[in-house]
């Protein structure tokens, strides 16, 4: 028996893996960057194929990680998390630098970076596995902590973006859950909208109000 | 450039991942258990070549994962974490029990398991990647946070083993820290003995003191 209440006892970090070069470069909200081994420094990101970035590794062999950090502003998961760059310039605005191999690293709200050159690229049937070698790192802000998978559900009460693999049907967690305080959820991002804890009802939001994380309408949202 | 600071700020949990049956069992500790996809649910585990447990989950095809806890005991970690189950049994005293596969399953200080079956198995070199299809989940203690690496490291003062993907050479971690109170690091797992934070000098504590949390002997330990 599965309990998806057990998936949220994973640890993991949060980040903006990107891919592309000066010209033209994309990323996404990641939670899931770790080392594979010590000897040579090697990581793995999982990236869905469906991302649009997916594509710039492929071509280019090169990818960063920025390490964000708990303040993390929500614009940024909601531009990197639950938009296209398909359909906007992501790094338009941001503070971006450029790494060794030319890949572009995100410094807005990050402690860290790591730049890696794919040496496998494993496929895990709805996502890839990119497996980088080590080439080179930066602190950015030693001040904040680095923001957690958890606390970036439980504080800033979202939950992962469609193509993400710990990516869970809100319908699922809300069959899954026991009734309570009413709590309407964004069936784009899973934002929670939480009646005992904010001011407003939910009814009684305006009708162009909408999801502050993804612009998702509030005809999107069902009660959770 | 490479800086070894930036690895500690990639956020992982800690685990114990184990194989085996009923019969014979062994498990080890890992902080690199991370979901790959949502559909299915499908986990890795990394696991160094050398480890006992690694031929378990080759033989049997199945592993489990158990999420420690915030207040997991010392002794867990130096159980499973510094000591080869060649040469005691892992298993004997914990609170085991069996997973739908015979897999050994510890619940000792654990707030969740996962129960995987292997699917693919990923040469990285030094380590193995297992991917496991996740058969069965539970919900162990829900009173404790799960416990990160960073809170490991910084709180229990220890560092990863040595056949850990983050492991990290304590001479290297010396030689990139600059100069400060006095401090002694364990050359077996890392554990740092801090004399501005213990009552006794280290040159004062009794030759037959060993590490609390490998066992390694006083003159194990070199000045940090």
């Amino acid at each position: 028996m599965i309990d998806i209440d057990t998936l949220f006892k994973v640890t993991y970090g949060m980040f903006i893996v990107c891919s592309g070069s000066k010209a033209k470069g994309n990323g996404f909200i990641s939670n899931t960057v770790f080392q594979v081994t010590a000897d040579p420094p090697r990581f793995a990101a999982s990236c869905h194929k469906n991302n649009y970035t997916a594509g710039f590794i492929a071509e280019t062999g090169v990818f960063s990680v920025s390490v964000l950090h708990k303040e993390a502003a929500t614009e940024l998961f909601s531009r990197f998390g639950y938009k296209s760059g398909r359909e906007l310039d992501k790094m338009e605005g941001m503070q971006v630098t450029y790494g060794e191999t030319g890949v572009p690293i995100v410094l807005d709200d990050t402690v860290a970076f790591l730049e890696c050159k794919v040496v496998q690229t494993i496929d895990m049937g709805t996502h890839f596995l990119f497996i980088g070698d080590l080439l080179n790192t930066g602190i950015v802000d030693n001040r904040h902590d680095p923001m957690t998978y958890h606390y970036y559900r439980s504080v800033k009460k979202a939950a992962s973006p469609k193509n993400a693999p710990t990516y869970i049907d809100p319908a699922k967690v809300a069959a899954a859950q026991k009734t309570g305080p009413k709590k309407y959820r964004c069936t784009v991002c899973g934002y929670l909208y939480d009646e005992s804890i904010e001011k407003v009802k939910f009814d009684d939001l305006p009708d162009d109000w909408v999801c502050p994380l993804c612009g998702e309408a509030k005809s999107g949202f069902v009660m959770d």
